[in-house]
This record gives structure tokens, C-alpha cells and sequence, in this order.
């Protein structure tokens, strides 16, 4: 089975952490072990992080420094985040194929993703990243719909290559087509939606997306909150229709499974980072079915 | 014919510019055609890259908000340079090449170089970087040898599939074995030796180190300064040994050609990056012969 798995960017650095680089390289080091194990008995692996603290983090050091150095446009770091993380999940991976003795290459890609121009999201920012401001507000940005990943030939050519790919990361870096060619653009597309468009595009047999709570829940946060464990497709958009999810936080990541579900009439899972062989094996999280 | 072309980081992000986006996208922009037009020679490329002035940017704010938000290692700013411009070199390459009707994806890799834990540079740090101080000095890293291309598999498998590979940019993500597995390590790699080592890797025919000035030169900055268009690998290991060339200059570049032509019993040519097709043709530059 080819399972495209995604680790969000908080669950790499959980609140409470600084998101040092120590720090990330512990929580991913920690995942590798389940992420192995899926390799060691067969299944191919698509591998996609977000970047939500780490691209915070960024935008932080540029502010702060912008009367000295020049602080970089959204893409660019973007750009960044894959490669910290990526070569980060890489050599984590490698380490637990080796100690399975699996040898298969680990390869962490730069990868753009083309976005419209004409998206409304750039007349309506909506992600907010960076640091709270005084007046507890923070840095609204666009959030466009991801259209192609403009790097799936390398994916193509690694995959059939017997390598296990990190692709997409943080949503992967926007660009827009213009008359002198392709050019990254400020926006930070939603690593979720990415996520089906890279299980899409690669033809996985799985979505899995990995956060930092069990499962999706109803009436989260209410005394009724209640897992869900089997749903169809169909029950999870009408709750989702409900307004059932939070913004920015579950919605996305139901949004993207449900699309991902309806579009291939395969399944996927939402569940938590630490238990990633149990949500892949069914006894944990939430599994989304046609 | 097989090429390495190195570009100097000084280069992609000039003095004089502050090494903003714009400036480093425009720089890159420039080169691409050259060596698109190589491409559609039929020569096979594989691109590498300085960082200086871009890591160095990097530490700077990481300094300045280290109060805030974590600084990252350096081996992590290296990762997060290899990433900007190997998206920048990429997007500027492919549409230079669909512009001459080349179908070839161009794929930036994040790259890692092992590096010896017992390396003597760790106990004798040599590579200036970052920004200078009120006293005028700078912030000293070390700079191993570096030992080995752990991504090379990625690098062989993309070739294979007909890409053209952005590797091993800023020198490589320096790494070290330890009992626990790879793990980066604070250090710089000279980018010039890397490009010798990824020229070997991939069986080049040839290196070609672009950088901001026409060609090597003897008496450099002197009324006899006088430059090298053809010379043996022999005559510049001379000249090397009686202390003609810069350190952390020119230096670096003449070890690397003169290590790579004597190794391979290939040629090698240092001359400016505006001069790219020229130095290729023969034309320009300063061209090493076994």
C-alpha cells in the first residue's frame, strides 16, 4: 500500500517547546521508528510535514533584523522549513530503516506548488503566522488553493527509483504563473489540502494525517465530545457543513481527507503522531471511509 | 560532456547588494541562460553553490532575536540556504530551458556531506563567517574535510531519470557518525572542495568554479598581476605551494581544480559567472589541464 503521511508542523514542535532545532529533531526522531515499521512491512511511503511554528519562527528573526539584513519574502521561507525538517526526517529514517536492515534511499525534495494568481485568497488573507502582536492579533497572510505540484516529475522519477520521498512541506512554496514565468508569491498554502493534492497527484492508497490529539471529535471541548472512529465521507462533510470544526485547526485536516475520500473512493485517518502504527493499523483515531 | 558548475554564493548575492530576494533571484536569473544554452548543447549539468553572504545573513538574526526565538545550528542555516537558492536556480533553469524547448525537470536536493568527528579543523576553526564585530574580527567555524555525498543515491537515481540536479549547495549540510547515528554538526564545508567531491561523485568531466572575477591571476593586486588562461594542474599546484593565492579566496578554488584535475586526469576552469558560456567555449577564464 502507498501511504502519504502527514506530520503537523506542531506535533513536530508541540507548544511549550521553543521548537529548537533539538527539540525537532526529537519528536521526528521519535516518529521514525512507526514511520519505519510501516516501510519494513511493505507499505511505500509518501512522507509531508507542516511548518506552522518553524515558519513563525522565521518571520520572527526577519522583523527583528530588518534594519540589518534583508528579511525574507513568505516563500522563501517556506523553502527553508523543508529543508530544516526534511533533511532532519531524512537522516531519522534512514537511521530506523538501517536498524530494520531496510535500504532504501530517503530523499527530501524542494518543492513549489502552483497556485492562481487570481485566487480570491489574496484579496482575503486568512492565516494567520507569526508572533501575537501587543494587541493580540497576528499577521493575516493569503491562503490560496494549492492547483499542481511543480516538482511531481522528481517525485515520479525518485519514487520509481525505489526512494521514499519528503515532499510538499508546509504546504509547499506557492508560485504564480506570470508572462516572465513562474514566481513565488507571499502566501503559506494550507499543508492539509496540500496534503490530498500530494496523495492525489503520487496515487496513494492512504491519506494519513498525523496531529496532536487522538482523534476527530464532535462537540469538542463540550462535555458531549464524542471520537469519531469510523465515518464515512459523507457523515464527516455534513458535520463539517455543521461547523462541527475549528478553523485552522481540525477543519483542515478534515476538509483534506474528506476530499481526498470523495475524489479516489479510498480511505484515510486523522489520529495522533505517537500513534501512528496503531492509526495506520485501524485501532486508533479517526478512519475516513468511501 | 558532463559538467559541474559551481556558483560562488559572493556571486549570486553580490557586495555591494544587499542579498535580498529580488537581488539573489535577479543574479540567478542571469546565469540561467548560459547554462540552459549549455543543456541544449547536450552537455549534462549538475549545479552547486556558495552560501557566504547568505549564511552569514542567517546568523545575523538568529543573534538578534535569540531572546525570542531559538537560533538554528548552523548545519540547519546551511539546509535552509541550500533550500532558497536551489528553488531560485531551479525556477530560472527550467524556464530558461523551456524557452529553448529543453524538457528536462531541474531538482534542488537537500544535501548532507560527512564529514570526520576527528577532523583537526574541529579543534582549529579557520572560516570566518557571520558579520564582522566592533573589533574587527569575526565569528571563526570550522572547516573539515568533507568525506562523502550521503545523498548521492538521490543524485544517481535523478540523473539516471534524466534531471538535472541542484547538489550539494553552500558545501553540503556538514554531518558526523556518532554510536546514535548521523547527527549535524557546527561547521562550515569549503564549497569549493565540496564541488571537487560532488565533480568526482558524479564522474564529471568537467569542474567548472564560476565566481567575481575574469580568471586566476599571479601577482594578484600587484603592477605584475598577470592571468592564467591554460595552465597545468602541476604549474598551479606550484604556484599554490608558494603561497600565490588568497585564503578563503582564490585559494580554495585552485585547491579544488588543481585536487580534481589530478585525481581524475580531467579539466577544470575557474573564470566569471557573466562569462559562463565563455569559459566553457575556452574562451575566457582559466582552463586546467592534466
Amino acid at each position: 500500500m502507498r501511504l502519504v503521511v502527514a506530520l503537523g508542523g506542531n506535533a513536530i514542535a508541540p507548544a511549550g517547546t521553543g521548537g529548537s532545532a533539538p527539540e525537532q529533531t526529537a519528536t521526528i526522531s521519535a516518529a521514525a521508528g512507526p514511520l519505519a515499521d510501516l516501510v519494513a512491512d511493505g507499505h511505500d511511503l509518501v512522507l509531508t510535514h507542516g511548518n506552522g511554528p518553524q515558519v513563525g519562527n522565521l518571520l520572527v528573526k526577519n522583523e527583528l533584523a530588518a534594519d540589518i539584513v534583508p528579511a525574507m519574502p513568505l516563500d522563501w521561507c517556506v523553502a527553508q522549513t523543508q529543508a530544516t525538517i526534511g533533511f532532519t526526517m531524512t537522516t531519522a529514517l534512514e537511521a530506523a530503516l538501517a536498524a530494520r536492515r531496510v535500504d532504501r534511499p530517503v530523499v527530501p525534495i524542494v518543492s513549489r506548488v502552483l497556485v492562481d494568481a487570481d485566487d480570491p485568497a489574496f484579496h482575503h488573507p486568512t492565516k494567520p503566522i507569526g508572533k501575537w502582536q501587543p494587541d493580540g492579533t497576528r499577521r493575516l497572510v493569503p491562503s490560496p488553493e494549492p492547483q499542481e505540484l511543480l516538482d511531481r516529475r522528481a517525485l515520479e522519477v525518485l519514487m520509481r527509483g525505489g526512494a521514499l520521498v519528503v515532499a510538499a512541506g508546509g504546504g509547499g512554496i506557492p508560485m504564480i504563473e506570470t508572462p516572465e514565468g513562474l514566481r513565488g508569491v507571499e502566501a503559506v498554502i494550507d499543508k492539509d489540502r496540500c496534503a490530498d493534492l500530494l496523495a492525489r497527484t503520487v496515487d496513494a492508497d492512504r491519506l494519513v494525517i498525523l496531529t496532536d490529539v487522538e482523534a476527530v471529535a464532535v462537540a469538542f471541548g463540550t462535555p458531549d465530545q464524542r471520537p469519531l472512529h469510523d465515518v464515512s465521507a459523507d457523515e464527516l462533510g455534513r458535520l463539517l457543513a455543521d461547523g462541527e470544526f475549528a478553523d485552522g485547526s481540525m477543519r483542515p485536516k478534515v476538509e483534506a481527507v474528506v476530499r481526498f475520500v470523495d475524489r479516489t473512493g479510498r480511505t484515510a485517518a486523522i489520529g495522533a503522531l505517537e500513534q501512528l502504527a496503531e492509526v495506520v493499523a485501524g485501532r486508533s483515531g479517526t478512519r475516513v471511509h468511501p
